[in-house]
């Protein structure tokens, strides 16, 4: 199953700009990392919106994609984010998980943290729909 | 005000990378350009949800700050995101648009479009609120 | 098309009891009225969330129903609201558009407007996805 | 604290329209229960999207309002629902949490039950803010 995730994952050139890496893979649930990289960052020097929802939404089609069948691809339909906390520290971590599959849609939910020194810290929650569509 | 909006715009690191310029700024509306970089994409070669994304909730943000005080800044509290079709193209155009102004909390949509060729396309449609906060 | 949303609308008993009423059928737009009942306030006299999403949401759903295949039904899979202002007044009235038609999912929103005297407020705005199914 | 919540609880008319009770109190989660009544569902007779709404909202308000200081009161802000399956059964329970207390804003999530028979089924889940206010 990672298999499948990791050659997807590797597909899109946003993650490589990133710099994310794919961390666990399971069924329904998936992490992601990234460092906070210069070229990523808001006016006040924190991580970008961006990035915290590139990754929180990247976590959470990925958990999707653990749960359809291997001829199909994963969408968002639709996604909402909650930012939390400002993402301060040296990068973020993204946990995805499957609150619902389904073959029509499938419901997902992410909680994205900041690692600064030895502490994490929740900066965001996502909810949102994944679409299963043919590869 | 202009350039209030593009001293903050130039300071967002993330936009340099996304090749983002600002292309209209007025009171509560501000529009937002970007190329489809070859580092932008996912695993279809479309815009990633995160540029889509980013583009939508900046210009919802900097409409939302040509309505605060000169002293504040503005951080998104939460953002939901509709995509609509495959952002395919050569550019992302961004409007934001704020829906009811306030001290606390601003209320703000964004609609999103992929240009490709001599059309537009609507990709992305978001809703969400900003919060005033010290600069 | 308004005898079919008028049919489906009066096999909602929840629409009876916040009494409810149709107002407007069109491909893609759907506006309904309804009064704040005393039994429908929240703690300080105005018209309770549930009223003004109930209504919000099912204006959305029957602009929705206009797009689709008689032998089909909708419904809602996701849907947000930010509440804008109190809804303070005699009667509310939804909204509810298309966005974008689609056989698996249709982009909807709605606008939910308090009426006071002869003015109306914008009280809540609302985005979200509506899935046909079969009735 | 139970007391707070109840005396708030019993001034929205609303939720004695839904037969709604008050379950149970703690910082930062609330539970209520309401019967699906014959007047509250929509049209294939299971219970109402305002239903399910309104008591997933109220939980999360209610926990909110758990947080903060006596002389204040809680506003939605924004919420966002998805519904996972067809609320069908006899009664529906919410589960309302806080995610991140604050001043300004609380971050809330909820789930919504429905039970029927002795199994319980998980037919929604909300995300969304809340905004204290002078009382």
């Amino acid at each position: 199953m990672k298999d499948r995730i990791a050659a997807s994952f590797a597909r899109q050139s946003m993650m490589q700009t990133f710099g994310a890496t794919l961390d666990y893979v399971a069924e329904g649930s998936v992490i992601l990392f990234a460092p906070i990289l210069p070229g990523c960052r808001q006016q006040q020097g924190f991580a970008h919106a961006a990035l915290t929802f590139g990754l929180g939404d990247s976590a959470a089609g990925y958990a999707a994609l653990t749960t359809i069948p291997e001829n199909q691809d994963v969408v968002t339909a639709e996604i909402k984010i909650n930012l939390i906390a400002p993402a301060i520290g040296d990068r973020l971590i993204a946990k995805g998980r499957v609150i619902k599959p389904g073959r029509r849609l499938i419901v997902v939910t992410s909680e994205v943290f900041a690692l600064k020194d030895n502490t994490d810290t929740l900066v965001a929650i996502l909810q949102g729909t994944m679409v299963p569509v043919q590869a």
